[in-house]
C-alpha cells in the first residue's frame, strides 16, 4: 500500500461568525466573534479541517506552527506538543493576567499553546481518518456509543445587540428573568429535544438566579439541572445556593473562583462542584483532586491539547474517581463534530455535555450538524464527517478582513460598555 | 476506499518456551514457562499477533473473549473492555489468593481480564496497522523517540535446572555470589550494550545482595543500577538497605510488600521507590500516588489491559509527578515488539525498561529482535514490524500438548521443591 500522509499545505483562515447578545459575569458576547479554521493537505490530496480560538494571541501562535508542521506525517499526533513547544509566546501574553474574554483563569503559555494545538491535532486527525477510511473515532480506539448527548445551554440574553452596532438578528428573544430562563428552555427543547439545562449565571444577584433555577424546576421536573456563575460568587454565597437548590442540581459549576475556594466550597456541601476554570490543564489536577475540589471536570478539548488529551483527561478522573463531561465555549461544526467524536470514545461520561453550537447561526459547513432528542449522531463517515463550505468561509474570512480590529479579539466587557459606558469587570467574587 | 476490517477468525496457540533457572523470592523459574500467542485475522486475509500470559487461568478467559470477537472491527479498541466485562470469571480464579508465579499481589478478576485484553489489543493493533500500512506506534500518535532503552535484568541463577527434569542448557553459568553478578552484567553488557543494570533481589539475605550491588557500582561506576526483592522485606529492611545503598541505586523497587508499608519506607528515604506490585492497576494508584508510596510506576502491558492503557497509565503518572517506565515478567518477542512501540511513544520515559527477552532462547517469529547499544529500534514497518515462524509456533504448541499438566501454569516453588522437597513458598517480610 503506497499512500503519502506527508504535511504538504496548512492553511489559517480567521473568521468573524455572528454572536447573539448573551451574558455572562464579565459582560455580554460581541455581535461577532473570532474563530480560526485550519486546513492541512497531505501529499495525496487529502484535506482535514480543525477549529480553534481566532484571537489575536492564538494567530500569532498559529502561524508559525503551521510553518513548522509542513513536511511533518500527519499521523504524528505526539509530535505536536515536542512542536509546539518550540514556538515562542511573546511574554506580553502570559503576563499573568486572567483572560478577559475566555473566563479560564490566569493566562499561561502552555494555555496558549495547547489551545492552538487542538485545532491542528483535530485538522491532522481528520485528514487521516480520510486518508485512511477510518472515522475520527476508530482512530481514537473506537465509539462506545452511537450518539452523544447534549445539555440545553441557557443564557441569560437580551433581544438585540446595543442599537447602532453591526449585528446579525436572532429569533430567541430577551430572557432576563425566570419567565424568559423558561421560555429559552422550552425553545430549546422543542428545537432541539434536549432535556437537561445549563444555566449560564453569574449575571444577576443569586437570588434572581435561583429563582430562575426554581422555575425550571417546576418546568421540568426531574430533569438535570444546572447553573454556572463562572467564579462570581463567595464561598459563603455559593454554600447559600447550594443549600438553596440542592435538591434540584445535577452540579453546581464553578461557584467560586480557584481551587482553595472550591475545595471550601466543596467541603461543606454535598451538591458536586464541577469546573472548567480551576482545572484547565494537567497541572492543575493534581492539587484539585488532592483536595477534593470538584467531582466533574468539563473538558474542552480546546483547551487541553485535543481530542487524545481529553481522552487523558477522561482517564485521569476515572482513575481518582471524578467524573468528566464537555465544557463548551463559543464553537462552530467542525468543534461539535469534533466533541462528538471524543465524547463517543469515553467510557463514563454520565452527564450531558455543554454546547454553544444552537447558538451560532452561522457555521463554515456544507451541512450544520443536527441534534435529535438533545443528541448528535456519531458520524461513522472516514474523518471528522463534515465538509467545509468554502464560500461561506470566504464570506466570513472576508468580514474578519473588513473588521478594523475592534471584534478581532473576544473582549465582553467591550460590548457591555457600548450599552454601559460605565462597565468594568466585576471584581470577584461579585456576590 | 474498500476495506473491510472486520475479525472473522481468532487462533489461540498455547506454548511452553525454555525459560533459565531464574531465581527470585518464591522460587526458581520451571524449565518451560506458558505463553499465549494470540492471532486475529480480518476479512481482507490481514493478520496481527499479540502475546500474553499462557496459564490456565488466562486460557479459560481467552477462548470465549476470541470467540466473541469474531465479527467485530479489528478497529474497536474500547470495545475489547466492554466485552471482557462479559467474559465470566470463575470465583476460584479471585479467591483473593495471592497469585503464585505471578508477583503481582492479589488475583482480581479485573486483573485477570485485562491480561487477557492486552494479548488481543496488541493482535488488533498490529492487524490494524498492516491493514492501514503504519506502525502500531503511529496508531498511538506516533513515536517520539526512535529507539528504546532498556535495561539489563540481571538475575541470581544457577548454572542448570536440577538434575532429572527435562530443559534447554543455557550458556549464562551460574550468578549465586557478588562475582557472579558482575560476570553476569558483563556479558550483557558484551552482548546486548545495556548500560543500566536491573538485580532480581528477594532471594539472599540482604547483606549478599547489598553486596552484589555494590561490587556493581564497583565494576560499573557511574551505571543506574536497580534492586528488587518482589516485596520481600520488612519496612525496616527495606531503610537499611536504602541507607547502605542509596548513593548507587537509581531506584529502589518494591522492597516492602503493599502500598503503606512502601508509603512508610518512602517517607523516610530520598532513595526513590518503583512498583510493579502495589500499583498494577488503575484502582491502586489514587491511595498510592496521594500517600507518595512510589516515585516511579512500572508498567507492564499485559497487567494494564494492552498499550492504549499504559500511554493513559503514563499521562495519570505525569499528571502526579510520578516517573513510569515499563516492568517486564518472561515473554517473546511479540511482546518486546509491542512494549517498544508503546514506550517510543510516551514523551517523559526516564529510565530505561525491564525486560526479561534477553533470557527467552526460544521464540516464534523468524526473526529475533536485537539490542544495539541496550537499544531496540522502533520499527517502522506496518504493525509490530514482526512475523510469526509457524513452524517454531507449531514445535512449541506441541511442547504444550504433549506437557501432563505441570508446566502449563507457572510455579516458581514447585520448580524449587523439585531441588528442595522442603520449600515453602516465604511468608513477608521474608527479611
Amino acid at each position: 500500500m503506497t499512500r503519502d500522509l506527508t504535511i504538504t499545505a496548512v492553511r489559517l483562515t480567521p473568521i468573524l461568525v455572528a454572536d447573539p447578545p448573551l451574558l455572562n459575569t464579565q459582560g455580554v458576547h460581541q455581535p461577532y466573534t473570532p474563530r480560526l479554521i485550519i486546513e492541512v493537505e497531505t501529499a495525496d490530496g487529502v484535506t482535514g479541517v480543525g477549529e480553534t480560538y481566532g484571537d489575536t494571541k492564538y494567530l500569532e501562535l498559529a502561524r508559525p506552527f503551521a510553518d513548522k508542521l509542513v513536511g511533518r506525517q500527519v499521523s504524528d499526533l505526539n509530535g505536536l506538543f515536542t512542536l509546539a513547544d518550540e514556538v515562542a509566546v511573546d511574554s506580553s501574553r502570559v503576563s499573568g493576567q486572567v483572560d478577559v474574554g475566555g473566563l479560564r483563569g490566569v493566562q499561561t503559555a502552555d494555555k496558549l499553546r495547547l489551545s492552538v494545538v487542538s485545532g491542528f491535532e483535530v485538522a491532522c486527525l481528520d485528514a487521516l481518518g480520510k486518508a485512511l477510511g477510518l472515522p475520527v473515532h476508530a482512530l481514537l480506539g473506537g465509539k462506545v456509543r452511537d450518539a452523544v448527548e447534549y445539555s440545553a445551554y441557557l443564557f441569560y440574553k437580551w433581544a438585540d445587540h446595543p442599537a447602532g452596532v453591526a449585528s446579525e438578528k436572532d429569533d430567541w428573544g430577551a430572557a432576563v428573568d425566570p419567565a424568559g430562563v423558561v421560555a429559552q428552555a422550552r425553545a430549546f427543547t422543542e428545537r432541539y429535544g434536549f432535556t437537561s439545562f445549563k444555566l449560564k449565571g453569574g449575571v444577576f444577584p443569586p437570588d434572581e438566579e435561583i429563582a430562575a433555577v426554581r422555575a425550571l424546576a417546576e418546568a421540568f421536573p426531574g430533569h438535570p439541572l444546572r447553573l454556572d456563575p463562572n467564579g462570581a460568587w463567595s464561598v459563603e454565597t455559593s454554600l447559600e445556593v447550594a443549600a438553596e437548590l440542592g435538591e434540584v442540581l445535577e452540579y453546581l459549576e464553578d461557584p467560586a473562583l480557584g481551587t482553595p475556594a472550591m475545595a471550601e466550597v466543596a467541603a461543606k456541601t454535598g451538591v458536586p462542584l464541577a469546573t472548567n476554570m480551576c482545572v484547565t490543564t494537567f497541572a492543575e489536577i493534581q492539587e484539585a483532586f488532592t483536595k477534593g475540589a470538584v467531582q466533574v471536570v468539563l473538558s474542552d478539548h480546546h483547551y487541553w491539547g485535543g481530542l487524545r488529551n481529553t481522552q487523558q483527561l477522561a482517564a485521569v478522573c476515572r482513575t481518582f474517581g471524578v467524573g468528566v463531561s464537555m465544557h463548551s465555549n463559543t464553537h462552530l461544526g467542525i468543534s461539535l463534530a469534533a466533541m462528538t467524536h471524543v465524547a463517543a470514545t469515553v467510557p463514563d461520561l454520565h452527564h450531558a455535555c455543554d454546547s454553544h453550537y444552537p447558538w451560532q447561526s452561522e457555521d463554515v459547513l456544507t451541512e450544520r450538524l443536527t441534534f435529535d432528542g438533545g443528541k448528535v449522531a456519531v458520524s461513522d463517515a472516514p474523518g471528522l464527517g463534515v465538509e467545509l463550505d468554502r464560500e461561506r468561509l470566504a464570506f466570513l474570512h472576508r468580514r474578519w478582513l473588513d473588521d478594523d480590529g475592534t471584534l478581532r479579539d473576544r473582549d465582553d466587557a467591550a460590548a457591555m460598555r457600548v450599552a454601559d459606558p460605565e462597565w468594568t469587570t466585576p471584581s470577584v467574587p461579585r456576590w
